[in-house]
């Protein structure tokens, strides 16, 4: 059967199938999100009107045997940053969707009331529903909600409180196989989602399977991606102390942001770092190693428990300790796993709202390192919405307009994550010139930068960071749109045998005959599509800048500023 | 004595006196503070951190006896809208400043520590002088501590509470001849000040006079001047009703923006009208006509005295008086009054906060029309600087980003006055382009499209809206430089005696000889500086537009929508 498009509109509540356009056939994950939103979603749109689309799209191999290939990808234009966004996460929803043969779930218009619905998609189609019983309940309570009326077998997309209030840092929640929730974290999706009154969508597939063109050459392929995954180093490094790992790794080359982007080093690293965490786990009875979708050989994520050996959260990131941690000053795991969980159920990114907490504290709201008042303001005025609740959820540049705060680490209104662009050169020019404000994932340089995977680059220097960023920018768009977590990029980069055994997949899953250059191609053109979407919303090479104290406030360790140029930055689109 | 440029660099607490520069010395007022912002501030600065500057330039004319000369101009980049800004008042400023020979004050930099601090100008130069006693005061508790230390005959430059909260709809406060306040309202000016912890500013100009070149010229040329003022129609209604005299007028033509931006009629009209406000002042013993400067002929300014007879408030404008009352729902003017006063304490923009008031209750914060939580939010959340005091306080567009409104009236986030862009569709040109945010004294279309000054044009028919916004636009930046009040234009476009009049007036204060086009090379020398300045701070035409609302939908009565083009619009910069 092939692949449909299932569409819904929510201002008249009407749903279809419609078959794949052509040109949208060779797409999946975000090089799919990103085509929709590029065609049908007019740039200057309001992000929380009528005419804005939220677009679900599984990987081209999502729903395979394919190792590490559960990534669903959602897209939108952000009301976070206003540009367009695309965001992913691993779970059960990706596999879903592709078995019942949604090659993209595309929802639009508004409804005019103040109904709330949710949607239940089967290979059939979708339906509507109304929904009163789990509107204002958390994301854990409507997974167990759903679960109960339906089966613990579907998939499960929702928002929590922070969704329904579309504040600009809320996140989709996506339920992992051990019905916990992984995000589609950054950019302000779950605000579009509670903007088009949907709290949840429940994903069924029954007994449907993917069709493989080639079966035989598919099986051998996937051993060698497998292979060449499980035997790199980094790999292994993230199966045992996640990708929290890095703490101390960033910390010891003095770029990890700290007391609100003051210094590059945290008194406290030891105390929040991985290893630290690893031994934590493995004393109260947790799982230091697991997986957030069934097929993932890497297994970064977590069962993190508390001081009573109860589960407490799972799938705690480098980038939301870090900022909960170090950024805030608080170097205690505890803490920061009890304000993992309380942000998970409201549905609210981690980064975002963390940074936003450390400007609140420049701001003297709050004082660096009070845990107990950041825990106190997430669970009594985040999720009720209040007044302050309000500027936090909507992130740190929302802090920084609101308190007349000038040392903002953000860029198109994103908070910066984890890697300080002073002391850590190439992820700046990430930072600067990605299509969806400042993120690591869109150009992750730290691997060649920090790690040394994929050759090497001196952090401190400029030299070869553009072109670094560059390659690294068009890889991740190419590897987003397969539905594989972007830490298959490590083997990627370092073994040969892993990226033709990647694209071999593709071919054996549609019977084509896809080589690197279509790849690459691929990226490029996925990146050219989002950069013109920005450009018709009125973004100009003006907004690909670093907040102004970058550059002219050296962090310690290094001292070290920002100091490329303008120019030099706009290079990085002469391609 | 020639004039000075008075420099303060609060971040080493320096001040000198300068010559100035050739290419300043043939401005004055607006084109003075843009031409100096746009020379010596960088256009991506961070609006409240230590490189933007205040500047602060009486007009050409001001420190005469020419009649409506005594505005006084402040510019500096934005908080509010990001653009350059230019702000003027009337009240006593502008006379003390040109006579003591100061052509500019340019404030730059930023105190490192948290120390307050007042600066005291005389024609000898400026002191810095710590401040403790006035901080955390309104405006009317600074006029009356300044006088009560130095003396009423001083003129007093000051910020209240929202200026040193730094919030982004904060005006700088200007002391009248009867020691209340006028405001340098719009664009955050106050924020700026408050950024570089200036609390207020003592002007004494002593004895000083203002050099006329040719005295004869100049009294010949201004009694002409003052009869043409006098003698126009619409500067008599402002002497009778004020600029409230537009309420009904508004109402009438359907584009009086009621229940935010909802309908272009309000129920309500006529219990907020300026002929109801007449008799009100008139019954209580107030004074319905009065000037905020000594030498004004037009005294569109009123005393409004409480139910007691006590005075309450005075200088309340039209577009006040609408913000508060139709766009609010409020439909009692002692409450409009009330809330006149309190912001005026504040030291906080009426327009920019009452909107933001209307698109709070849109948000569903407080209900509409409900004057008394209007008035407790004023004083007991804007004022101490609570959460929701500072969303509301950074204006409408913070409160549409907070709450998740979509329907926000704001152009380049800045509120758009009291004239439904639908319904009057002029206005929507000057809202659009003007380069400092949605601003109706940047282009007062209203003249000719409603008051049929300047020739006529039909409100409803986009037909010449163009032309007819450049050319006031143009017009306008001149005028705002010589120090003159804009109402001088209505005699200005009718009266072919005035404008060669005021031009006689300007050659005489100097000995030049300027003439028509002159002005008219200056207005568009101004426009283009300012455009440019925005350019380069990352505007585009594709902030030269509406919000998307009023293109979806059509405002009753006339049921008319927003269509311009945005190529119709961008046509607007073609000279």
């Amino acid at each position: 059967m092939a692949d449909k498009i299932f569409r819904v509109n929510m201002t008249d509540l009407s749903t279809s199938l419609e078959d794949v356009p052509a040109d949208w056939a060779g797409h999946g994950g975000r090089g799919l999100t990103s085509t929709i939103i590029a065609a049908e979603v007019p740039p200057a749109c309001h992000p929380l009107g009528p005419n804005n689309k939220l677009v679900f799209a599984p990987g081209l191999l999502s729903g395979t045997a394919a190792s590490n290939s559960g990534r669903i990808s959602a897209g939108a234009k952000s009301p976070l940053t206003g540009t367009i966004k695309e965001s992913n996460s691993g779970g059960t929803s990706a596999q879903r969707l592709a078995k019942m043969g949604c090659k993209a779930l595309i929802i639009e218009g508004q409804p005019k009331d103040d109904v709330w619905y949710s949607l239940s998609l089967t290979p059939e189609g979708v339906t509507i529903n109304t929904e009163d019983e789990l509107i204002g309940k958390g994301n854990f309570a409507v997974v167990e909600g759903v679960e109960k009326r339906c089966s613990d077998k579907i998939g499960i997309l929702s928002i929590g409180q922070a969704g329904e209030m579309q504040m600009s840092a809320a996140n989709i929640s996506v339920k992992d196989p051990d019905s916990h929730v992984r995000s589609l974290g950054r950019g302000g999706l779950g605000a579009v989602m509670g903007s088009k009154k949907i709290k949840f969508i429940a994903l069924d597939a029954g007994d449907a399977k993917v069709d493989i063109a080639d079966p035989d050459a598919f099986r051998a392929a996937n051993r060698a991606f497998t292979k060449a995954l499980v035997d790199h180093p980094v790999s292994q490094a993230l199966g045992t102390y996640g990708s929290n790992v890095l703490v101390n790794i960033i910390n010891e080359a003095g770029g990890l942001p700290t007391k609100n982007f003051s210094a590059g080093q945290f008194e406290g690293h030891e105390q929040i770092s991985g290893e630290t965490m690893h031994d934590i786990i493995v004393e109260r009875g947790g799982k230091p190693k697991h997986g957030c979708h069934s097929g993932c050989v890497i297994q970064c994520s977590q069962i993190y428990n508390d001081l009573k050996g109860n589960y407490k959260t799972s799938g705690m990131e480098y980038e939301s300790i870090w900022a909960m941690g170090a950024d805030c000053t608080v170097d205690n795991l505890d803490q920061i796993a009890e304000m993992d969980h309380i942000l998970d159920d409201i549905g609210i990114d981690t980064i975002e709202t963390a940074v936003a907490f450390g400007v609140a504290m420049e701001g003297g709201v709050l004082p660096f390192g009070d845990s107990d008042e950041m825990i106190r303001i997430m669970s009594e005025e985040i999720a009720k919405g209040t007044a302050l609740g309000r500027i936090i959820g909507n992130g740190a540049g929302s802090v920084g307009r609101t308190y007349g705060v000038t040392r903002v680490p953000v860029v198109k209104n994103q908070a910066i994550p984890a890697y300080d662009p002073r002391a850590i050169k190439g992820i700046g020019i990430t930072y600067a010139t990605s299509t969806q404000g400042a993120d690591h994932t869109m150009g992750y340089t730290i691997a060649t930068e920090i790690l040394g995977v994929g050759g090497s680059a001196d952090p401190l220097s400029k030299e070869g960071q553009i072109e670094l960023s560059r390659n690294l920018q068009i890889a991740t768009a190419a590897i987003d749109s397969t539905g594989m977590c972007l830490f298959v990029a490590f083997a990627a980069l370092d073994d040969e045998t892993c990226l033709p055994a990647l694209i071999d997949m593709i071919n054996a899953r549609f019977g084509i005959s896809l080589n690197a250059a279509d790849v690459t191609n691929l990226g490029i053109s996925i990146l050219k599509t989002e950069h013109a979407f920005n450009q018709a919303a009125g973004f100009t090479n003006l907004d690909d800048r670093l907040p102004e104290f970058f550059e002219t406030e050296p962090v310690p360790p290094h001292n070290a500023v920002w100091d490329f140029s303008g120019e030099e930055i706009d290079s990085f689109w002469n391609f």
